[in-house]
């Protein structure tokens, strides 16, 4: 816990000054921007997710623009998911991989066009990798960030909120599709999407000088129903399995290794960046995989930057990603990166600060 | 200002306990890393810098290590500085550019042997970035971060802490050259660096678990100089005329731009990034050029994050990029970012949040 103070290598969001507004208490930073994380009371923040509507600034998912002849050329080469059935309106989850396989981010991909492409992505600097990679192989496309800026609407009651704002055609949306549209004037994408498993919608501010504006729109519509502001949960995104790269990952790790098997299609073409690693990959099968935790303890005990060791016999089998206290299993719960040679169900000892820790191993998602 | 909490994605340094221990009150994120930014007293901070020895926890400056029998060539490739004259044990300062010649980072480049380099990077993804070249190239090379994490001993008492240390034979050290030694068994290289113009080392510990005893071992050293803890400041380096990539640069900004272009060296072979753009550029002409500002006023008047339109003439002539209070210059001082037709000696005016601001456009550096 510290403080940190303005520079211009720093980046508020367009939803910032609402944010500070709301009351923010903490934030992290994401993309160099800054990412609310609390407006000063967690636990309502957390039930005001579960049980009925929430809005967040999440203006730091940047977008990675690729656009011109060959955009959709150079977002197949950078995603090892088949993208060729994708329609414009559509979205997909893909997972990005280097040339080793490992996983470097995990956003969402837009396609707004044939010749236009968003990726909406988690924190790592992906435009200077996808420029790289488009002019070296020479391709006609231009690489930018635009002035896109995502807010979330999040939660059961989400999808009466921005029905309730632009209309019951968002009811069919199904999930990762969006629709380009205007709400009172202000160019957005909406999007049924979120980092979490609550339900929701993001909406995609095109215009960054109307973040203010088009966040209260949305606090004013959410109104009847509860909305206040909130922001990403570690609770709840570890509850419902959720990754988070650069947290739970690490230079080796790989998609089969954490869940994302079924975002990787082996026959893509062999010019998309690491499918050659990730065939080889998949034929030895991995050495790692992603399980769930529950703690013993009775008191929140969250992991701190680092991950723990986690022991069985006597040896080391993986390590702890996440920990974090679940107000809904009431336990400290997180993720083991663990070997495979380790199954939902066996017992392992977690190396805390504190000493030693029993837990359980188990499938993800807990919830 | 706010307070930002521990996840696995953000990382200590090895010296963030020592920083704790030193009483840290406010930090930045920077390669997803904390970095102390004040210990609770900036004046006395930034006098140590100036007239005695500061210690400062930049482990923050992680290191894009280059490794294996094409490891030299990769080094050439990715910088527009020529490397052919470079000897094991010697740093250069080498702005990195992307394939249109904007510059992505400016590290330390420090060649350890022919087949060994680090790059002591800025805030910035250069290893998915260095991957990618060296796979798209077929080089046969290792890109990975090692354990290794700059602590710096700043100011002009600096030299006389770290001789007192490691012995007088590092007052010969030449300008970004280094040493590779053991300091009580703790591994580190000592380099003549540091992100000041105050002089001093920076002292690269190649064992991340001796952090504190590392500190521990230059803060007892450093006692009968008045050592003391401190962080780069933006009032030293801009009066120093240092540049912070990503803070005074954009998506469009050449070395040329901004007072690089010595460490450009146009007769590079066609193969490295960027050459073919920035020889463009450089036959054009640069559109813009960085240069000081002194702004009127007696109070303390910082840049908050966004850059701020600087006018002449009633039409915009660029932006200022940063700006501090400079406690030897007693006034507001930052850089321009401005059009080439803007010289020094013009009157210009920086449209602040509380109005226009008066401002004279002054050679760099201040100081």
């Amino acid at each position: 816990m510290f403080t940190i103070h303005p520079t211009a290598r720093l980046r508020p969001s367009p939803f910032y000054q609402a944010a500070l507004a709301e009351g923010m208490t903490s934030a992290s930073l994401y993309n160099r921007m800054i990412l609310p994380t609390s407006f000063g009371d967690p636990e309502a923040e957390y039930w005001r997710i579960i049980n009925g509507v929430s809005q967040w600034d999440v203006g730091c998912e940047r977008q990675v623009q690729l656009k011109g002849p060959d955009a959709g050329r150079l977002a197949q080469i950078l995603s090892p998911r088949d993208l060729s059935k994708c329609k414009a309106g559509q979205g997909k989850y893909v997972p990005l991989c280097n040339h080793r396989g490992t996983v470097i981010n995990d956003p969402i991909m837009l396609k707004l066009a044939d010749d236009l492409y968003w990726f909406s992505i988690a924190d790592s600097d992906v435009w200077i990798w996808a420029r790289a990679i488009a002019a070296e192989r020479g391709l006609d496309v231009e690489v930018s960030e635009p002035d896109v800026s995502p807010m979330a609407i999040q939660g059961p009651k989400g999808e009466d909120v921005v029905a309730s704002v632009v209309g019951d055609w968002v009811r069919d949306i199904r999930y990762f599709w969006f629709k380009e549209t205007e709400i009172e004037g202000i160019p957005v994408a909406v999007q049924r999407s979120g980092w979490s498993k609550q339900g929701g919608f993001e909406i995609y501010l095109r215009d960054g000088s109307q973040g203010t504006a088009l966040w209260n729109i949305f606090k004013e519509a959410g109104k009847p129903y509860g909305i206040g502001p909130g922001a990403p949960t570690t609770a709840e995104r570890t509850e419902s399995g959720l990754v988070s790269v650069g947290g739970d990952t690490d230079e080796e790790t790989n998609p089969f290794e954490i869940r994302l098997g079924k975002y990787v299609d082996l026959d893509v073409d062999d010019d998309v960046i690491g499918i050659k690693a990730l065939r080889r990959i998949h034929q030895e099968g991995p050495k790692r995989h992603q399980l769930g935790l529950i703690l013993e303890g009775e008191e929140p005990a969250p992991l701190k930057f680092s991950w723990e060791e986690i022991r069985s016999g006597g040896k080391t089998v993986g390590e702890m990603t996440n920990c974090v206290w679940s107000p809904r299993l009431k336990a400290n719960i997180g993720y083991g990166l663990v070997s495979v040679d380790c199954v939902p169900g066996d017992k392992v000892e977690v190396m805390r600060d504190s000493g030693a820790s029993s837990a359980k191993l188990v499938e993800l998602p807990f919830l």
